[in-house]
């Protein structure tokens, strides 16, 4: 592009928040903020639902101090949406834009954002509307593709990686059977995050299901009596998205979301259902057995961020506004790891295509043989994503 | 008690683990170091089953390093239990004592643990074998009597109160019914606590059951049509012992522990009944209703202990050990509160009979008239324990 594009930028949230997905917020508005063709900064309320109502917040004079504070607070602060708009949506959006001279459009989401985000730059380029789209990443699953990971997952993985340090401590005191049921539909990043509380190697947890591997009721009714016999106790993480070998959920409530996904979160049923299993696992005998699940803190809890997601996910955003003004061409921004000791890394861009519609999932390198634990590849992978984390003390 | 008692001394923790019970147990293992009449401290593991079996650490010469790692640990170190004995059990453990030269013995639980030492306490007594009980207390269900408070509950408060005012945000960005189920049998002061969540007049939780009220059905499914009009989402706290007018708890599995109480946690049942009685409150209508169980992470993760409660589970434990070693009565440790802004408090010793079996529940000032929210009263109770609170940033 010979000329940069000049025009008003909008700004959106969409899919399920992060503890960071402000990061990437603030990190877009204040990179737009130096550049002079940008010549006005909107937020849409609720990504393309506010787009499709001109339900915009004007963010080109917030204080820096106000959006500081966006940053480091929980969940999408200009409203979140699962929304795939169709064609006539999509032609809605470009009114909006026409009308509000909007030359560049950041959407911050997961791969079914990057699909929207695709299509709205396909009908630009036949429109020859003169117009940018640029796919900020941002999901707790880590399930995008091309990237090394996403921002956002560090932090959910840092959540459950304490959780299980503290519910093994609690599991060791009063012995018995212990299930955590951890978010993830189709891909297990963070449930086997939970392996980074492990210090010792009696340490918890002892299993680990991941929806990567078929989910056999037998065997895991046999991998928990065997860590029973050699612990006296069995701290198991399951992954939400479990299935068993002919691809059905072991556990569901059947309701769906707009993208067609089937709920798996903000329900107790599949811990209650692992619960159950492992009781018929020791039959005639009094067992001690718990399911937690979870749920939504894996995504929301403040204080626990990782250093490297606040960084990366404030990095993406700024990068996007960068690679957006200098050179016109839609895109979605990936993380590309320089080292793992120390940790070092840096983003680039990656067509839209290449991230939309398919997620992906844990390489068979980070899974075990068993299919009920993870590697070290994973451990040298994910530990230095999330961070130091505290030393558990014993007697 | 003309002369000091000399001997040895154990320890045990029982009943569910805080993030803050092994403070108490440092706070007395270092504060007996210093007395030279305490001539061995042993760590009964797992409470009075330890005991019986002899199994016992000793702590007389673990490294302080090491030991002030173990007080920042969450759950009971030396291993907890849910154990009521019997009177053979009672005789047995003095057979124990008598045989280890145990003079001094400090048990660190809730009311159940305080009737034990209780139990224990008489039992000396009437063999005149000179002895000194002293229950050191500790639980996040915060229902001890004669204390202003008990060490464990703030850290745990806090971990709800963070809780919710992520899980609010996320709500926010996402707009739906969110319920969330608190821990606290009887008593409502965990599930209060999401209180301290709310930072602006719209923020959740916008309604609070507690078990301290009956919970009608009826009502619970007007109140939420009432926010959901208003704000077009809700966010409500409940607690996991909220019952109907009979008594009957809403929602259990019906497992019952061994000190006969039903078992309320780790499940999902009650959290999955309420986000059904939600759905049935707008038929027809397309509401997302999501529901969490906080479960075993509000007494176990790590990073979120409140700064006066690590200092006063502390205090407690040195202050039972120097209580004992000075006068050689039993007693239950309590705590005063000297003032709230600024906060600050002391020890004092009650009778153990004032302490054991019964427990204590929300006063009425706590609770508002219509029996769905807190008052200030009990914001200003609570808020110092809890702490400062991150600040949530808004656009």
């Amino acid at each position: 592009m010979a000329t940069k594009l000049s025009g008003k930028m909008v700004i959106g949230q969409s899919g399920g928040p992060t503890v960071v997905i402000n990061q990437s917020l603030v990190g877009a508005v204040l990179a737009a903020r130096k550049q002079s063709n940008i010549t006005g900064i909107l937020g849409a309320r609720h990504g393309i639902a506010g787009i499709l109502k001109e339900d915009f917040i004007d963010l080109t004079t917030q204080s820096v101090e106000q959006l500081e504070l966006v940053a480091t607070t929980p969940a999408a602060a200009l409203g979140s949406v699962r929304l795939k708009p169709g064609q006539a949506e999509c032609e809605k959006v470009f009114e909006v834009f026409r009308k509000h001279d909007v030359r560049y459009f950041f959407y911050i989401g997961g791969n079914d954002s990057a699909e929207t985000a695709h299509i709205i730059a396909e009908m630009a380029k036949q429109a020859n509307y003169d117009f940018c789209t640029v796919h900020i990443p941002k999901t707790i699953d880590n399930d995008l593709k091309v990237t090394d990971h996403c921002p956002g997952y560090a932090s959910a993985a840092r959540f459950v990686a304490l959780a299980f340090m503290g519910d093994d401590r609690d599991n060791r005191a009063l012995e018995g059977i212990k299930v955590n049921v951890v978010m993830g539909r189709n891909a297990g990043f963070l449930t086997a995050a939970s392996a980074l509380a492990r210090q010792e190697e009696r340490d918890g947890p002892h299993l680990i299901y991941l929806p990567e591997r078929v989910f056999d009721v037998d065997k895991f009714k046999q991998d928990v009596r065997a860590v029973v016999a050699k612990y006296g106790r069995c701290v198991v993480a399951a992954s939400e998205g479990i299935s068993d070998k002919d691809g059905n959920p072991i556990s569901t409530t059947g309701e769906r979301d707009s993208h067609g996904n089937i709920q798996l979160s903000g329900t107790g049923a599949l811990g209650d259902t692992l619960a159950a299993l492992v009781k018929e696992a020791f039959p005639g005998q009094k067992v001690r057995v718990r399911a937690d699940t979870f749920g939504y803190l894996q995504r929301s809890f403040p204080t626990i961020v990782s250093a490297v997601d606040a960084k990366e996910a404030r990095m993406v955003g700024d990068y996007a506004v960068n690679h957006a003004v200098a050179t016109g061409e839609p895109g979605s921004v990936a993380i590309r790891r320089l080292s793992s000791k120390p940790y070092s890394s840096e983003c680039f861009i990656t067509p839209l295509s290449s991230v939309a519609r398919e997620a992906t999932a844990m390489k068979d390198e980070y899974i075990n043989a068993a299919g009920n634990d993870v590697t070290q590849a994973w451990l040298d992978y994910v530990a230095p994503l999330v961070g130091e984390l505290p030393k558990m003390g014993r007697l």
